[in-house]
């Protein structure tokens, strides 16, 4: 009888947002009365930008009419696309990305979990806990499960773990391909210039490489925060950007991302010699995927021209604007809070065990909330609130946690 | 330094539409003047039909509204759209398909490409040559270059091979999985009730699973012709089976496809242990893959209506209408050919390297085919005339052909 990938029977039995939907939907089927609030899933709430509204029926109309209409495009995406990402997301912030060093897809979820492909099966990972539980399964499922080093993030780091952790582990061999995600998902942490550099001079030292997670930078407002890996110096030799339009834009539903791969990024075969991962990573693109839906890209990239930039900066102003209120609440309610400033993501230290306070917070006053021990063991003790919702949404969820906590 | 995965360096140095790409690319700056028509790559080139427009506008309005704004998705794809396939494509036509059986995605080949990644590492596997390079390679970057039978699809086969060719084959061990494509690309060929039904019978015998690419179902016309393997009695047990909205509603650039996995499908682990294909299936869909745009689904959906299967049905008709033009002008000039018929490929025995009658067409009638060579080795002798184009451009091709060969 035919095999499976034996490495699938070492995923944990379940994934995180499937276990949070069954609870929700238990406890709605005990309570039809109940108006649950969804703070749990980063999922936007508010409709997509005009500008975007308007490509979109722009683009269908020309997919209507033989002269204009689209079939494939190349598969690393439309250079009217990939050209505007490149001035407004890089040049614009004294970053090089050449235009042909993107590679536009339909999420950042898929290239966070495709990415490791490319790499050799016994490659030594460094994966932060808690985290994004995409990076952990995608390299589980490859065989990867025994050579992962979880970069912890702490109350006492900050939740921005350091290279200096790497360093004093004992005669373990250093990983080489080291996740890390800024603004974090889900502890809301940012960053520092110099925490990134170290990270950097860390990758360089050892010849690794950073998969940088930026799908939150849009989040970004404090002065001197990166939003992007390759604000370092040196970051162009070491580093792999993932960056998304689901969070920027409101496109979680309407699905585009983008991937940066510089072309000098290399790495080596058996034989000792070098290949750039730009060639590896364009191969396994066009060979498995086939770009992203035309009118998709041009909803895209209408969030560039200077009506799409005030109306995307709005937006996620508003989501700002949330998560300062569900901050204070918290913090008023005596927990220490991370994140809620350059993130619409909460982190709550609730000094207890995660899915009692996910269960708490759902009986008591209605609100899903994500248990942060869904995002690895340094999760547990702590809840991620996110900020995609309603503003009137959050005041009464907010109003029922303090009534059920206060 | 960090280290590739190996798998790459086994791969063909390149793919096949990028060098015809290069090559048609020199071609027109060499000759500036010259009006190229191309009937390589399959590429559609009808508009969408109004039903896929329609719905395009009404999506993109639902979008532009917090009440009916969409954000995430079921990862597997909408109940509306699920549904509607179960409904139309399979319970119509006499096969059981549960909706929950199906996973939307956002192409056939990002399917085709990534199913392969459930299954055991040393699977052994029966992919047709000539093929479609995607199942290659994508099992060459998983390690598999070793483990590849091929099935010749030749001239005295008719260009459908028969697993009585693999019974032949002295002391090897009996291939696992088993890639089908029918109507064939490249060869245009169709399977018959009964030589599917050998396949079925193989793959229960052997245990094994078949991999079935029915992404050209909406161009068979002929009755008693299989549009689904499931029409198969038994396939429920051995079948996957992969379909595209790319050639059935012109949706190449628009994206959308589907798989579906009966629940009842099984493989085993090491331990001899059980698991179903669904399950592990929705655990890599929903790990690396976060849904088909909401608009694009709903454009989707519009094709199961009364006039979505109408306009559908034209938009076949009408390239079925250039592959028969094609087949009798290739005839009339003296080859062979499969396909035109319940296919939008004319697969022509040119009867010389591929590559040199390649040149030929496009030096001396400017017309782009593809080289049978680069869909395998048994491809070499042949090529494949693709019927997507306009009526004037085929007619235009075809008179050019004529003159330059006749």
């Amino acid at each position: 009888m035919i095999r499976i990938n034996e490495h699938y029977t070492k995923l944990q039995a379940s994934y995180l947002f499937t276990d949070i939907a069954r609870r929700v939907a238990a406890y709605q089927q005990a309570n039809p009365q109940a108006r649950v609030i969804r703070l749990g899933i980063g999922d936007v709430t508010e409709p997509l930008p005009p500008v975007c509204i308007d490509a979109l029926h722009a683009a269908a109309k020309e997919m209507a009419a033989r002269e204009t209409f689209k079939g494939y495009g190349p598969e690393q995406g439309y250079a009217f696309l990939r050209d505007a990402i490149a001035a407004n997301d890089y040049a614009a912030h004294g970053c090089r990305v050449d235009a042909d060093e993107i590679f536009v897809s339909d999420g950042a979820k898929c290239d966070c979990g495709n990415i490791q492909e490319i790499f050799a099966a016994d490659t030594r990972l460094a994966i932060p806990d808690p985290v994004y539980p995409v990076y952990v399964d995608s390299n589980i499922m490859a065989g990867r499960w025994n050579n992962i080093t979880y970069l912890d993030s702490t109350p006492q780091n900050g939740y921005v773990p350091s290279p200096a952790g790497i360093a004093a582990a004992p005669g373990a061999p250093a990983p080489e391909l080291i996740w890390l995600c800024f603004p974090n998902n889900p502890t809301g942490a940012v960053a520092t210039r110099e925490q990134l550099a170290a990270w950097v001079a860390y990758a360089r030292a050892n010849r690794a490489i950073i998969l940088y997670d930026a799908a939150y930078e849009a989040f970004v407002r404090t002065p001197g925060i990166p939003r992007s890996i390759y604000e370092i110096e040196g970051a162009r030799d070491v580093a792999i950007e993932f960056r998304s339009f689901s969070k920027t834009a409101g496109f979680t539903g309407t699905r585009c991302a983008f991937t940066v791969i510089p072309k000098n990024l290399a790495a080596r075969d058996a034989s000792g010699n070098e290949h750039t991962l730009h060639a590896l990573w364009n191969r396994r693109h066009t060979t498995k995927f086939n770009g992203v839906s035309y009118p998709i890209q041009r909803a895209a990239a209408a969030i560039y021209t200077p009506d799409g930039k005030q109306q995307t900066r709005a937006l996620a102003d508003f989501y700002l604007g949330n998560a300062a209120l569900i901050r204070a609440a918290m913090t008023n309610l005596g927990y220490t809070c991370t994140g809620g400033v350059d993130s619409p993501y909460i982190w709550v230290n609730v000094r207890r065990d995660s899915w009692e306070f996910f269960d708490l917070l759902l009986n008591r006053a209605q609100v899903v909330c994500t248990p942060g021990a869904g995002f690895g063991k340094c999760g547990e003790g702590h809840i991620r609130i996110s900020a995609f919702n309603s503003r009137e949404n959050v005041e009464t969820a907010l109003a029922r946690i303090a009534a059920a906590l206060g």
